[in-house]
């Protein structure tokens, strides 16, 4: 097969499109013959030589796809070959072919195409494992989501909205805001003219938020104390603000507040934080307001994977909203 | 009535036993002849003019007494005059009387003496929202909690025991350690002469803890997140090393962990976060295992009321095991 290879770790330009060898399926795996992958922040860190994938995973980029299974390792039930699928992947999505354990798989969600659905599983799982099985945003709350027109941020206005919250979103353009606006978005505040926290508060009768999605990391974490409701809860999944910095854990503990900090990568497949557990979630809860079109995949361009490098590059680009997705064929 | 009088904040000594005005039961509310009161380490920071009372509260230290109801206001139901009880204060204590909301009360547990019910309250509903509610705390874990010999100690050895768990605690004298160990810790830490990350790892196997019932604050927060096990739960109840210091998001984000502060005096009567609610979970959850003597209360000295000064500095002296007690006859 093809897949995207990082001879030398650095800029987009690296990654060539290079034979590669075929993956085989191990017990309870499955092969999908990939039509489409999502790219995410984390590929590009892996891109530049800062996220080695964890033991036992594919060297090659990519967290999640669609495609089609072609192959069953042994002792898989309940996936046939031909059956159209996403996946949440430890690795190996920039291919053609990608082993996947049959506990990450997902079906494509009723009036996604093939290629959309590569736009899902990380947003998704995400989204869901956050923001409803820690944070357990319930209807009638506030949701604060950071960089509303990301990948993420653009599924989780939705599924917030799809549990019944009032959405609050930042994003630095007015474009971006009135994309999140039509997504559903309440309140949207740019960050870059207006100080959130004053924002939020002034639109929420000084209320705040009782559950903040946050990707900023140390640079937020004091304001999104101060942005937070009492008993409110703060879901720390990036730190394109820095990963380490002062907690005034007295400011905290005035409003009763929790942070957490999780990724998906690294968790086991069983357990009860395992990704099995949260794609059975996903698909149990979060597929059905996919079908009924509460939530629906935001592609901002599909890009054919020989031009891996441009879609990277579009992943920062001011413009972008919603998911960046490579296509194989 | 006579009450506990502070005319000019300070040392222990400031603390007189003085005349005061009897308090009246407003609707909901019941008054306790009050028999023992605990202390607290709030108590001694009210005292030092450092923790003014919340709104509408008592201006009188104390924020847990046991007693015989004497009177009731309006409205109240299911108690009557001449019911022991024990109660959670947000102020009032340190009081020959004292007017509590009902949701407030807890019936004395069976076997349990009416003075040293005043050990309960705080201990009780302080172990029980941050280890079961917030923390949920289950069978065959490992739990830490750091000062092991303190009041809130020595009730959450007792209480994680009885919910199944594998106990760890640290203290700073060998004496401490041997108690601890008479109450159910499986794993004894002595903090002074030895590095509690490695002890817990060595004798967990690696594993670490589960749930975190920590005081120190911010000296203690990198190493509670380097003795977390993955999907690990720090609950902060005090800040004796600090209230403000660096937290390292993504050492956080590697053990999937969560960071949780919180208090009982500020909180609301109602709502799911409220002492209400606590205080019910506590009678239906916590009292059963005192009646069972699996839990005790752990009492290092009762002390008249009109020695209040000695009860407070006794609270700081290396030798104290569990809590003090104010008794008011």
């Amino acid at each position: 097969m093809y897949a995207i290879s990082v001879k030398n770790p650095g800029e987009p330009e690296n990654m060539e499109w290079a034979p590669a060898p075929d993956p085989v399926p191990g017990t309870g795996e499955v092969i999908i013959d990939v039509a489409a992958a999502g790219v995410n922040r984390a590929d590009l860190h892996q891109r530049q030589g800062n996220y080695p994938p964890p033991a036992g995973a594919s060297l090659i980029i990519g967290l999640e796809c669609s495609g089609t299974i072609s192959q069953l390792g042994s002792g898989v039930t309940g996936w046939e070959i031909g059956d159209r699928v996403c996946a949440l992947l430890t690795g190996g999505g920039y291919a053609q072919r990608v082993a996947v354990p049959i506990e990450q798989l997902l079906p494509i969600p009723d009036g996604v195409g093939l290629e959309e659905a590569a736009a899902l599983p990380e947003a998704a799982c995400t989204v869901w494992s956050n923001v409803a099985t820690f944070a357990k945003l319930t209807a009638g709350e506030t949701f604060l989501v950071h960089g509303g027109g990301s990948g993420i941020g653009t599924h989780a206005i939705q599924v917030a909205k799809a549990l019944g919250a009032r959405v609050a979103v930042t994003a630095g353009t007015e474009e971006k805001l009135e994309a999140c606006r039509t997504l559903g978005a309440d309140i949207t505040i740019n960050y870059k003219t207006t100080d959130f926290v004053a924002a939020l508060g002034e639109q929420t009768g000084g209320h705040g938020a009782d559950v903040i999605l946050d990707i900023m990391g140390s640079s937020y974490l004091d304001k999104n104390i101060s942005a937070l409701a009492a008993d409110g809860r703060i879901a720390v999944l990036g730190f394109q603000g820095g990963a380490r910095g002062e907690l005034h854990l007295a400011r905290l503990m005035a409003k009763r507040g929790t942070i957490h900090a999780a990724g998906l990568r690294g968790r086991p497949v069983h357990g009860e934080s395992g990704k099995a557990a949260i794609v059975r979630d996903v698909t149990k809860h979060l597929w059905p307001m996919i079908a009924d079109k509460a939530v629906k995949p935001v592609v901002h361009a599909y890009v054919p994977v020989t031009e891996a490098a441009a879609a990277h590059r579009l992943l920062d680009a001011p413009g972008t909203m919603g998911k960046v997705i490579l296509t194989m064929s």
